[in-house]
């Protein structure tokens, strides 16, 4: 959970929500500094053909992981899902909840439980396959979600395919990952907005092959890739039958 | 003058130049981030009542101090001033070069000489009374500027009244700088833009009272204000009487 000050995206989704002009500002540990879609991404309907047809793999009860300001939580409740949306930013919730979503929780991803009752859809859009953080972590909390879903559940799962950039400044990026042992695409970065900044945190983006690489071994797989106009791709991911033995490596 | 790397702002001006799409960050050193209005405003031509009134002040040969990407050069060009335009920046120099600019030079204001011949005017706008830094630099460079200059010579520089404002982030900060004996609006910053940086330096932004003080015993005076709408405005400094005696302080 973020602290006043590190609450940065919180902060300009609030902010956005009181009609203050406010841009997200990505700092990657590499000094790069980026300028996100920002708050009007945060706050826009799901309108596109693409959002629409990921949309429609998402069943029964659902768990909105990084769930910002809530966009896939009130969509999916006007289509009569039972969502529960989840964020470590106490602002981003406050603004769900004052935008209609009915069950916002401040949580950490890592702290998902029992306590919060069976799923039928883990939902991380918004390039939210990204707070998996690491290969290894990533593999921990595919295991356990596999104990918290219903048999049938599925994961929909938004990535950005980073090997699928032309520019200087991400290549050498992914270089040096690379050279000392990270994924490519695992960017460790903050988010700074005005005088807030969150901690440094790796957000984890992987191609199609890295992801079937993470999955493997954890209970889950891939069922299909949905993919978008740019490097941006959905995966919707399903448990693997029962008789297939999921390897511990607890 | 700047190297690849600090070359933030040269950088943004040199890729808006050639259509990719580009933001300038600005980080104060209190940790607060701010987006600015960017290449859009340094491309942009003077349009505005405000603009073309202030340019009406302007005569002679002028020299253009941080003169960006030329917007202030081009238009005194076409009404048939000579100018030079200085800027630390070699992107910024090579992008007033690339659109037209006949006179552009990579060099710090504190640089300035005889060498550059002599000026009728000495034009600061974008808010780049800024560029003199501190109550004690400005005071210095203004003794330079009065020995660089024609008898009559002008100086039209624009700042911003830093005291109009209710934002309680920037009211800290005036707190913060008075408190470690700087000027309210002594603003330490860096200029960001993807992984490009400039060094930490100080910009000055003042009241109109402020300025008259800074002014006193340098050899100039105000010779009237330029208001604008927003609380940014233009100085019309003239040079003191002959007989009126400047004070040495050096």
């Amino acid at each position: 959970m973020l602290t006043e000050l590190q609450d940065a995206y919180g902060r300009m989704m609030w902010d956005h929500l009181h009609g203050k002009p406010s841009a997200e500002i990505v700092e990657r540990d590499d000094g790069y500094l980026g300028i996100s879609a920002g708050s009007s991404l945060y706050f826009a309907e799901l309108r596109s053909r693409h959002q629409r047809a990921v949309m429609r793999f998402v069943r029964g009860r659902v768990l909105d992981v990084g769930c910002g300001a809530g966009r896939c939580c009130l969509y999916l409740q006007k289509h009569g899902h039972q969502v529960v949306g989840i964020d470590v930013s106490p602002l981003a919730i406050k603004t769900c909840r004052r935008r209609g979503v009915k069950d916002a929780r401040v949580l950490p991803f890592t702290q998902v439980s029992r306590a919060l009752g069976q799923f039928d859809t883990i939902l991380m859009m918004g390039n939210n396959f990204g707070l998996f953080g690491s290969r290894r972590r990533a593999q921990w909390l595919l295991r356990r979600l596999h104990a918290l879903t219903s048999p049938d559940a599925r994961i929909v799962a938004e990535t950005n395919d980073v090997y699928q950039t032309k520019d200087p400044d991400h290549l050498r990026y992914h270089h040096l990952n690379r050279r000392r042992g990270r994924m490519s695409g695992q960017i460790r970065l903050r988010v700074r907005y005005k005088r807030y900044c969150t901690p440094w945190f790796d957000y984890l983006m992987v191609s199609p092959k890295e992801m079937k690489v993470i999955l493997a071994g954890t209970g889950w797989r891939v069922r299909r890739f949905l993919k978008s106009a740019s490097s941006v791709y959905v995966a919707v991911i399903e448990k693997l039958p029962r008789n297939v033995k999921v390897v511990s490596r607890a």
